[in-house]
């Protein structure tokens, strides 16, 4: 099946954003085997959204778009797929209503414009929209697809994962299956290294290293006519790697570092206190983001002030006076802190200088001490990282978990 | 001067790297007023290349390729171009020398293939590389317009403004400027409703709005031929406007809700502390997120279980017992406890159910409650949102910190 993405808004022509759900929906159809030819930006212009259309179905057998779903007059997708398509566009009683019970529910006002999301070309199937108003639609026509998702990658990706992602297994004909081993602490050129023989020797399954975010990802590839087939090559593969990478490989597929740990936490009964410094709550924010963390997540503690690492979470004055707040002595007493203060088994802590100013020669920019105070013990590293605020503040967290992690699973 | 970008590379289609690109060459093109009616992403195939080109030719007077100019046979922008607009493609001595003594100045051995980057289409001018093997090609033909670039941003930017920006300028004949206005706390159709005669008498500046993260962003482009007239022009719109939305405009460009409140924190000389139940520290994190934070920002709690909040931020047991951890009371006393904890001058809190689960029918999945304790007075705010835990808590987190926002300026 040959496939092609159309992202539809004048935002990307300006340069405003970047066109990260081409890059999102490219990823999910080579996963299904379907051969992606052309992305296509067209703006928000009738004309030339409708030919934009029209040339997409020409040459290919399945055409994704994305944007131009919403209320505005701007919005204008559902307009040129169907006149491209030759198509009315009906009002759609059940979308309609679905529209109105959002806005009651939140008490918002909902204006008239926002009806025009319920219209739908006639003979589409709709596709609900649980992140947001305006729902999306799939149109089967005369051998060719049409599925418009809206551009909100918050809408579209669970749009994408629930209604679409099914329905295109179903249609795709050879079996590609691919499995995503996460790494963290070793770099992409080192993982690389260690995996020599195996990059060089791979034909089915393929296997392919991408950093992302301080991790690396290996993503195992293989392509048979039996399902079961490609899962015994993956899982062959998969031994192979972790026979090499051992405990750097902390989880699979979509799962993320935060899951990992709490898993952990949970399969060995502990629960978990945090005190953060320099990364101001990201560490808690990430950990809270993963559904029933409450199990093993009681209480984290922002310390950015040094008057709140002393009052709060009983740091002694001294401490922070003769080896100041970025120290491995302060990280100590914060991880002890962090764990009495909340009666958890163990206590997280981070102190360091994520920049852009604080930094000097003796403590520069991107140096951080993690400490993790369990039973009767505290363990402090230290860590040296690159990069700006952003990249400094995420890779320590990142670091900090992962630090916790390979302790967990010596406990 | 109507523009076109091309990128080349099956990399892009398979979802490996991002268009950013199409996103930086969009910019450049709007300051310099040319209209970028379409991006277009094609694979390493010399027949969808050529026609890919042909068809770009027909509709656009700029066409401006990215990608595809280096040594491998699957480099083949040059030859696709060449196709498309019936060229030769002959080899450059100059070109062919500067690759020889980059390799001899590096000590690289140069293989043979590296020699085909110096083949240039008959009468192109040859764009100098020095961050690269690849020299970039301009090719002006029967008033068309194609500009190559390489792939890589660290070759490209540079290439871009070094040769190709002075050329643009002195072919461009207006100036495009334009400003963003950030809304929030008023949705993208209620906004449209409210600003329904400026949108339907608009010519120039235009003004266009677009939803991002529960935000609307109106985006002001003015063109003109004198760039003073833009900024006034602009200057114009966004008064017209303001009188509309008055402070539900919190931003302008790039500047987040969060740096926003920061602002106004300083400027009023005010500290703040959290307690954070459902966001989970998310709130904390977006704040110190922003170099500067920790002039305002004090301490954060993270009061994930019910004890915490007793013990931590001393909301009475009884609170808990009587009303629930979700509800305005809880929501006053954790805001009072902030506040109190770390001796700041404004205590935010928020409470509520992110999902998927713990929702009930009184209570639901999305309803929150906010706190802000100032002086001797604590206003808490309700609402409902919709989505998922992800949305829910990122939408939270948002409205938190407007709420904060909107007393701060009644302060």
């Amino acid at each position: 099946m040959k496939g092609e993405i159309v992202a539809v808004g004048t935002e990307l022509l300006l340069g405003n954003i970047v066109n990260t759900n081409a890059q999102y929906l490219s990823q999910k159809l080579a996963d299904l085997g379907i051969d992606v030819y052309y992305h296509v930006v067209v703006g928000d212009n009738l004309n030339r959204l409708t030919e934009t259309i029209k040339t997409s179905l020409e040459r290919s057998d399945l055409v994704i778009t994305c944007g131009g779903l919403g209320p505005t007059a701007d919005d204008l997708t559902k307009e040129g797929v169907s006149q491209a398509m030759g198509l009315k566009l009906l009002p759609d009683e059940e979308s309609i209503e679905k529209i109105k019970r959002m806005f009651n529910s939140t008490g918002r006002l909902m204006t008239e414009n926002n009806i025009k999301q319920g219209y739908i070309p006639e003979g589409a199937v709709v596709l609900e929209n649980n992140n947001g108003t305006a729902p999306g639609v799939l149109i089967e026509k005369k051998g060719k697809i049409v599925i418009m998702l809206p551009g909100p990658p918050k809408e579209l990706y669970p749009m994408f994962e629930n209604k679409v992602l099914p329905y295109l297994k179903a249609k795709a004909n050879s079996t590609i299956r691919s499995k995503v081993l996460r790494v963290i602490g070793v770099g992409e050129s080192t993982v690389e290294y260690m995996l020599k023989d195996i990059f060089d020797s791979q034909t089915n399954p393929t296997i392919a290293p991408y950093a992302k975010d301080g991790e690396v990802h290996l993503r195992v590839t293989a392509k048979t006519d039996i399902p079961e087939e490609a899962d015994r090559l993956i899982a062959e593969m998969e031994q192979k790697v972790r026979a090499i990478l051992g405990d750097n490989i902390y989880g699979c597929n979509e799962e993320m570092l935060e899951e990992a740990v709490l898993k952990l936490l949970q399969k060995k009964n502990l629960t978990i206190s945090l005190a953060e410094s320099c990364t101001g709550g990201l560490i808690a924010s990430r950990l809270t983001d993963i559904p029933g963390a409450s199990a093993s997540f009681v209480s984290g503690v922002v310390s950015y002030s040094n008057a709140s690492k002393v009052n709060i979470l009983k740091v002694k004055e001294d401490t922070i006076k003769n080896f100041g707040a970025v120290s491995p002595q302060t990280a100590e007493e914060m991880a002890v802190g962090a764990k009495t203060l909340s009666s958890s088994d163990i206590g997280l802590s981070i102190t360091g200088i994520a920049g852009p100013d604080g930094g000097s020669a003796e403590k520069p920019v991107g140096l951080c001490y993690i400490g993790i105070a369990a039973g009767n013990s505290v363990n402090v590293h230290k860590i040296m990282l690159n990069g700006n605020r952003n990249k400094i503040r995420w890779s320590s967290s990142s670091r900090a978990l992962d630090f916790l992690r390979r302790e967990l699973l010596s406990m």
